[in-house]
């Protein structure tokens, strides 16, 4: 079991900013993580996310949407190989990624995608645990995530204790400079 | 070009209602629309979206996920094939269909659904207007679809009597009673 961190910064798009009123969604298998809505074509999220992860072999899919009144358009897609994450207890400056607009899939599982879009994202990912931690340890992490994601809003503060250590989903509310 | 309107009417989850706290997306090709959340392992929703379609190949793709404070969970897809639905003016009172855990892809697209899940979801679905539409109606169709979707939140009000014909998404406040 290992915990799989990701900020995800912001975006370049194309075309007039009007046009813009963007979000990210993760997803690794059945599990999904959905940033804000931002308008404009540099949208800045600086949002953090975690996923617990037991296999190596799949593949962090990114998507990016544009929010519309009765229907969003998905803006782009990436598929990260888990494997080509790297562990660290820091964060980092992140890695930009361009969008393609489709996925490639396999046996029922994506493993790239293609067709280039204009657009692209600034994420950072890392691996925040090892892969072989004792097994009582891990259940002990699965646990408490579990408890966290299931808790109920208005049960926040009774944990809050419990969950000090790592406060997320963390949004910063801040945006940030462009290069 | 033609007009695909869903009803996302309700669902009946297995397990404790506390478990629960769930909203339903509809995805054709590259452009998704989502529900309010609901809690409850009897959610009601009684919302109407709809969709410009140009190819019959195609499916309807319906995920019901479990909103969790750090992670949506996925509680089942369905896979519904364009071809398979009606035609008509009229709302009808829905077919439940059964999500399963998994979606069967072939060359790169959906065709399919597996692995069973004990939940399923009423939806009422029906193509609005002919294929065979003039090109310049299909055109005019399609314009203002998209100026209502790319429309901002502040600009509504200017549009309303365009749109007034067809309010939309249109999401009934009332709970449904359940048979």
């Amino acid at each position: 079991m290992s915990l799989l961190c990701v900020r995800v910064k912001k975006a370049k798009l194309h075309g007039s900013p009007d046009k813009f009123n963007s979000y990210v969604t993760l997803k690794v298998q059945n599990v999904k993580s959905t940033t804000i809505t931002v308008r404009g074509d540099q949208p800045c999220w600086e949002q953090d996310f975690m996923f617990e992860i037991n296999r190596l072999d799949l593949g962090l899919i990114v998507e990016v949407w544009n929010k519309g009144l009765i229907w969003d358009t998905m803006l782009g897609t990436a598929w990260i190989p888990l494997k080509s994450i790297r562990q660290s207890e820091e964060e980092g400056s992140g890695e930009w990624t361009f969008l393609d607009a489709e996925v490639l899939m396999k046996a029922d599982e994506i493993y790239g995608t293609k067709n280039p879009t204009p657009y692209r994202v600034l994420l950072d990912t890392r691996f925040e645990l090892p892969f072989d931690i004792p097994d009582d340890e891990a259940q002990y992490w699965t646990g408490k995530l579990d408890r966290i994601n299931t808790m109920r809003i208005h049960d926040e503060y009774p944990l809050q204790d419990e969950v000090q250590r790592r406060p997320m989903p963390l949004a910063a509310s801040q945006c940030c400079e462009w290069d």
